[in-house]
């Protein structure tokens, strides 16, 4: 059976996108304390798959995954966008009457500002949020609530106090599946197609305008770039790029060549069908 | 007298950059509990200045400053590199034997990780650094540790177990002072400068390489550049540029009168003298 590992336990966001990745295949899902510990049993073949958020639509990058895309042999089979919809969770015999003290990641306390801002309820960070369901679930105390997916309530018997209660409904997270070694190969044909690749630059004015000007002689659309300062060279940029096309199409190819001419590394970190919001 | 105000308490590292970019000058620094309240006092004048971290060498562009600079009537005046140096800290009848919980903000304890990795540590996440050390000064409990900056200590009267804990020595924190109102226009003369605009693209092929061309043609270096997700529009990306020169020199203006042609909305975040690391 597939085993597809995610950063977390039980009830993260992460668990929801393999379940719905994967739907209809049998996998198993399996949690890792870290994001890097996901990259290295990808890479070294200890499962299956990954699946890591990539982007929030509020917060911005995850830039540590950035980093393990770098860093890591493996390869992006897939993105995925999830709707992000925080609930407040307690135990059966809570209410909201009852809540004293909400536990959850800080970025999820912060994405619920409005609606905790007219409680007088102490707000507790933990480190993610399908743990401080875990935690308020094992607390067995009615003055105690979490913030997480509404999903997590059936993993840990807790009720759902208040679904929907993050200030902005426009919050996406956007996710990659990644496998073990190099992209494979994309068939244009099959879909809509988007690449992901790191490179460096080098150190000479105008360089990033001309690794650009590669993609804009050849019409390729850019989806987003991101720069990333480069581990023990403050200040030093990576930049990431997404843009439309294949690995298989010959204006990939030549424009990825011609990249190459002008950059002091290229690294393709995989070819994969555009997915819907 | 000049109120300087950052986010956090006392102890914070915003409050030691204040302190060192107004030294000499009679200043009264003030926290508060968050960025926003630390712009909005600036923007409506109950403060001369704001010190916020805008970038760190390691974890990347702090975005949500990003945000504020973009949606307040502030204006960018100086910029500075603080080397981030973590401290372990405990009540004075603490020592490394006694330790069994540590508290920081989370990005403090991933950045101490080889450290922490080494002993049986519980590690605790906490909102800031400062406030860590605070809450353990206050705990008068010798088997709690915080994880803040050394001189957090002398204010919250505790011991320094051991100095610069941090996994990568080249941990760098990049702060902006901001005023009220739109910028000043720096004398080139003065010092190097650097500027910073913030701008939202034209949704065309190849948009962002035109953008980029303004500055190419004109041999006027990038520093760096940041895009950015625009709030309610999910995907939809507002660019952070910094780049050489100030909005006196005639090229800058040139350059960003010739670049409104091509995008929807530029604002001026600052000219500033360029800082050392």
């Amino acid at each position: 059976m597939k085993v597809v590992g995610f950063q977390g336990i039980l009830g993260a966001y992460s668990e929801v996108v393999a379940h719905r990745l994967f739907e209809g295949q049998k996998i198993k899902v399996k949690g890792f304390p870290t994001f890097e510990e996901v990259f290295k049993a990808v890479e070294t073949k200890r499962i299956s798959y990954g699946v890591v958020p990539i982007e929030n639509s509020l917060a911005g990058s995850i830039h540590e995954n950035y980093d393990h895309l770098m860093n890591h042999s493996v390869s992006i089979t897939h993105e995925h966008y999830l709707r992000v919809r925080h609930a407040l969770l307690g135990v059966q015999e809570a209410s909201l009457k009852s809540i004293k003290k909400v536990y959850s990641h800080p970025q999820a306390l912060q994405q619920c500002r409005s609606f905790l801002s007219a409680k007088e309820w102490e707000a507790v960070p933990y480190f993610d949020t399908a743990g401080s369901a875990k935690f308020v679930a094992a607390s067995g105390d009615p003055t105690c609530a979490a913030i997480a997916g509404a999903h997590a309530s059936e993993d840990y018997g807790l009720k759902i106090l208040r679904n929907s209660i993050e200030d902005d409904k426009k919050n996406y997270t956007r996710f990659f599946v990644i496998q073990p070694g190099g992209s494979k190969v994309l068939k244009t044909s099959e879909a809509v197609c988007k690449t992901s690749i790191c490179f460096a630059l080098k150190n000479v004015a105008g360089c990033l305008h001309k690794c650009l000007s590669v993609f804009a002689i050849r019409d390729i659309d850019l989806y987003k770039i991101e720069s990333r300062p480069q581990k023990g060279s403050p200040w030093v940029y990576l930049f990431y790029l997404d843009f439309k096309g294949s690995l298989e199409d010959e204006t990939v190819k030549r424009c990825l060549d011609h990249l190459s001419e002008i950059t002091t590394m290229i690294k393709v970190l995989g070819s994969y069908a555009t997915a819907k919001m």
